[in-house]
Formats: C-alpha cells, sequence, structure tokens
C-alpha cells in the first residue's frame, strides 16, 4: 500500500487531484477501520479478494444505483448515500434468509467531484455493512459524468434460501419492517421540503430489518422478499413466482402520522405511501397458515389461487388503481 | 419466470419498449442457454443467487465500464463489448491462480437503447464466462444517460492465491499471452482505421490466457497480476505490492509485425505498444529464479532490489520515458 495516505484530503481536494491510486489507498484504509471483515484473508488492492468459506449455501446479488435516478446528491449527503446504496444490497440478503458476509464496490464519478464525497460515502456504506458484521472487500473507480455505484454483496445462509417461488394459496402474508416512511420522504425532498424529518431521515437512511430475514427463514417462511420496488410491485414478484395470487387487506397496514399530514399537504392518498413506496426494505413474506407469525411481523393479507387473469396482487379483493411502484425503464 | 420470452426482438425495439422485467427475463433465458454454472442452485431472478460451494479459498473481483471511456458502441459490436467485459473480470481471476466459477452483470442504460444490443452484449458476455467453465449468476438492471456495465467475478483457487506482494529480489520476470496487440487496435480504431484486421480484433475481442494462472501458481509463481492498465503500469502495481524493483528487458519482449506497421503508420514508438498496452490481458508474474517457467511463459525481466527512490520500475535498467498505461482520473 505504500506510505499510509491521509484518509481526509481538503474539500477542496478533487477525485483527479486524489488520482485513482490515492483513491484506492484512502478508501482501503476507511474500509479496514471500519470492519475488516470476517474470514478476509485478502482485501482490496489485488486483483481480487481472498475470502475463507465454509462449505454451504453462498448467496449473492448485485446492485447498481445511478446519480440523478438512485439518489441526489442535494437530497442526501455521501455518508447517507453510502449507508442507502448498503442497505440496498444487504437487505437482498436478509430476504434469502442469509447473513451479508462481503461487499464489493464500483465507484464510476466524475474527476472533479470532491473527493470527500467519494470517501464519505465509502464510510457510510462501510459503517452500514458494519451493522450486520459485513465487510467491504474489494472495489474498481473509474471516471464518468454521472456517479454511479455498483455493489455485490456476498452472503451465506444456515437453513435453506427462501426464494420467491414457495408461496401456496392459504399462506399468511406478512410485512417486517417500516413501510411507506421512505416514499414520503422522497415525497417531501421532491417538492423542496425537509420536514416531517422522520420520513426524510426515513429515506435518506433506512433501517432494513435486519435481524428479520434468518429468523424468519427459520420459522418456515415459503417465500420472501425485500421491499425494494414497492410493496404491491414486489407482492406481485412473489405471486408470479410463486405462480399464486396475493390479497393485502388495506386495514391492516400501518399509516403513521407524518405520513397522513403529508398526504394531506400533497393531495395524495396516505396509503398509497405504504402501497408504492419501496425504499424502506421492509421484507415482506408468506408463512403457512396455522403457524404463528415471529416477533414484530404483521399479518397483511392472504396467499390465494392464481385469478382468472393469472398471478396477480390484489388489494381488499380487487386490483388497486393508484400507482405500484417503479419499474426501471 | 412467466411466459417463456422471445429472446431476440426487432432491432426497432428500444429497452423501454421491452421494459426491465421483459428485459431480465430475455437476460435469464440467454444466461441459462449459454451456460448455467456449476453448483448454481438459484440463478438470476431471486433477490440473491444460490451457490453452492466447498470449503476453502473463494477469490471476488469487481469492475466498472463506462461507454465513451472503456468501450465505443462504434468500435466494438455488442456481442464484442460483452465478451470483453467479460475477459477483463476473468482475467483478474486468472492472475489470483484461480478458475472463475460465477459472475453478476450490473446494466445501465438509455431507455431509448436498442434492447438488442443489451442482449447481443449478454450472449458475448455468457460466450466468454462459458469458456472457462463459469456461469452468470444475477444481475441488475437501471437506466442512465451512458451505458454503465458493472461486472462481479468470483472464483475458486486450488492452491494457494497468488498476490501482487509476494515477488522477491531475484526472481524472474516473465509473460504470458499477447502484449501491445489491443493497444495496438485501439489507436488504429481512434484514427478511424480498421485495419490491421488482426490488431483491431485483438482489441476488440481479447484473448486471455486463461488456463495460465492457475498453472502459474501451481509452479510457484510467488506474484501475479493481469496487465490491464499497462505492462510498467501493472509491473508498478506488483513492485510497489512487494516491495521491490522490476526491470524489464525491452529485447525480449515479442513486438509482432502488425504492431511495427502500425507504429510506422502513427509515428509511434512499436514498442510504446507493448510496454504501455494493456488491454490483452496478458498475465505478468515472478518465478523464483532456477525454477523453470510453465510452458509458453516468457521470460522478460528480472526482480531487483527496489531502488534509491523505492519500488520502480525500469527498463534496460533505466527509467522509462514513454507513456506507461493509464490510469482512471
Amino acid at each position: 500500500m505504500g506510505a499510509v495516505p491521509d484518509p481526509l484530503p481538503a474539500p477542496d481536494v478533487t477525485l483527479a487531484d486524489l488520482g485513482e491510486f490515492g483513491l484506492i489507498d484512502r478508501v482501503a484504509r476507511i474500509v479496514r477501520e471500519v470492519a475488516p471483515g470476517e474470514d478476509v484473508l485478502v482485501g482490496p488492492g489485488d486483483d481480487a479478494a481472498v475470502l475463507r468459506v465454509r462449505k454451504g449455501h453462498v448467496v449473492v446479488s448485485t446492485d447498481l444505483m445511478v446519480e440523478g435516478r438512485h439518489f441526489r446528491k442535494d437530497w442526501a449527503d455521501a455518508v447517507d448515500v453510502g449507508h442507502r446504496a448498503a442497505a440496498q444490497n444487504l437487505s437482498d440478503i436478509n430476504a434469502m434468509g442469509g447473513r451479508a458476509t462481503w461487499l464489493t464496490v464500483g465507484f464510476a464519478a466524475p474527476p472533479t467531484l470532491p473527493a470527500r464525497w467519494a470517501l464519505d460515502f465509502v464510510r457510510g456504506f462501510a459503517e452500514e455493512c458494519a451493522e450486520v458484521g459485513a465487510g467491504v472487500v474489494g472495489g474498481d473507480v473509474t471516471s464518468s459524468e454521472k456517479i454511479a455505484i455498483a455493489v455485490t454483496v456476498i452472503g451465506s445462509c444456515a437453513v435453506s434460501p427462501v426464494l420467491r417461488s414457495g408461496a401456496q394459496a392459504g399462506d399468511v402474508v406478512a410485512l417486517r419492517g417500516r413501510q411507506g416512511w421512505a416514499a414520503g420522504g422522497l415525497a417531501v425532498l421532491g417538492r423542496g421540503f425537509r420536514s416531517p424529518r422522520v420520513l426524510v431521515d426515513a429515506y435518506r437512511r433506512p433501517q432494513p430489518p435486519y435481524d428479520a430475514g434468518a429468523v424468519a427463514a427459520e420459522a418456515g417462511a415459503t417465500a420472501m422478499i425485500d421491499v425494494s420496488d414497492g410493496l404491491l410491485a414486489d407482492a406481485a414478484h412473489v405471486a408470479r413466482a410463486s405462480g399464486v395470487g396475493i390479497d393485502i387487506t388495506s386495514a391492516t397496514l400501518e399509516v403513521p402520522d407524518p405520513l397522513v399530514a403529508v398526504a394531506s399537504a400533497t393531495g395524495a392518498d396516505p396509503l398509497s405511501f405504504v402501497l408504492g413506496g419501496g425504499d424502506d426494505h421492509a421484507l415482506l413474506a408468506t408463512f403457512p397458515a396455522g403457524s404463528g407469525l415471529p416477533d414484530d411481523w404483521l399479518r397483511i393479507g392472504a396467499v390465494t389461487e392464481p385469478g382468472p387473469h393469472g398471478p396477480a396482487v390484489t388489494v381488499d379483493g380487487s386490483p388497486y388503481d393508484g400507482s405500484v411502484g417503479w419499474t426501471h425503464f
């Protein structure tokens, strides 16, 4: 690694000033400082990281975030963007019933970006990973017109991974974690406001229920997904993968007061944030009827036979006519 | 996965027409067709891929390619870009002495991109992976102004991974694979020409010596790297990581006739392509003096004590004054 670099350059130092390898050295130092990671024999800096694995199942997921589409520098600071990027990926492993262990980060940015933004991002990212005991083991940096962040997360499962495809008619549909809060925060930010602060913070730094995925897997969850596209949109992923219908009972959904306030101010249905919002990374799972739900899971609906038009999601027995989350093109 | 999609939409079908999930379905189908991958219990389509691992060392590497910087759509077709993107990553595992097994691909592109470009890219990518028996197990798609491709590759090592940091004074420096050809092709394309075809093809579809990394590891290589930034630049990575000097003997380097022709036409030193070029993904390794080199490795220099200014690379005993490869900012 050569001489130990100063991890925090002055605010006016750009990526171009720091250079690719100056950036890499500092990133590696932050990552080691925050959490070296378990079973990491070689971390960032070589052609590849070297990891010790035990015989078993490894789960892998990858995500790409693009500035302007997935985040805006004026809506969240770099540390928050780091937390969000990590949370989004850690949540995918949570949704398999697994435990995240190692992550890689690809970072593309304009040469004029202040280097501190990149390093603050890395720190937030590594801190979020450390919350579940995972470490950053590799990465890549390159230049681009807009910031793009590519994350791959690797984890392991103590029991069989819970897929999207295992839901069966008669199962209970349950939710764990805040849902709709981040969408409310995003709506607020999109209108140039900064409050209710609790919603803005929920958008900036999601709090996925990291402990809940493995617990649900052990409790016999038949299907599971993290709510990233939207509650109804992600329920539809489960419905399609499992070949079932899913009916959500709207009265069971929690609509917190701040969401009611935002909905009132923006002329929206508060329930639309809960049904359509996605960035909280709650877990949606199905459990066999009659088996109790693990702690803090909320029963919100039921798995049904597929409808006349195939697998679909309904709300209170009918198709929902509001927004059901986003797609990427 | 629902109904089986037609994998090849008409040329005028864009990503926006196909939609995120239409694209994902087709990508998953191509990936399964080309090579399902070994020990893949769940491939693309769930929150994470599920992979069976044996106890041992796993190696992981990640790379980010951005349109206009790492590739141009008018310099290589989508299938070739796919081959290149995969080769670049497979080569990192090769450089550890490992065998690549699984890859993930993040793909960001404008909604107006013809969907066939994306699918051709995936096909080329998966085909290149299949050459070493590796499979694509996951991915993500999103929209962006320019195409960005994020790849993570996971592999395993039968023997201890060969790091950059193990070179010792007295070791032999050796090269395996074509070197400088892709840089020659790039120079030709950058001037609007398409020949010598052998160089252009070398740029469009590199031929890394995939079999050579594991062989070198078994033969006792003390350090190894793939030449992606440039021969001297990557030798400098080894020198720094190992705390040694590296001296390259220029007369040992092969300068093929087409490179001589291109250098003559462009007024360049043909050796500059070999010393500065990087996209061929040759392997550069060090071996203990006195131990024979594995087949097809070319002895090109020696590891020395670090010079008065620390670890550095010299050519014929002196600092090289030409281009030594690229950095990313």
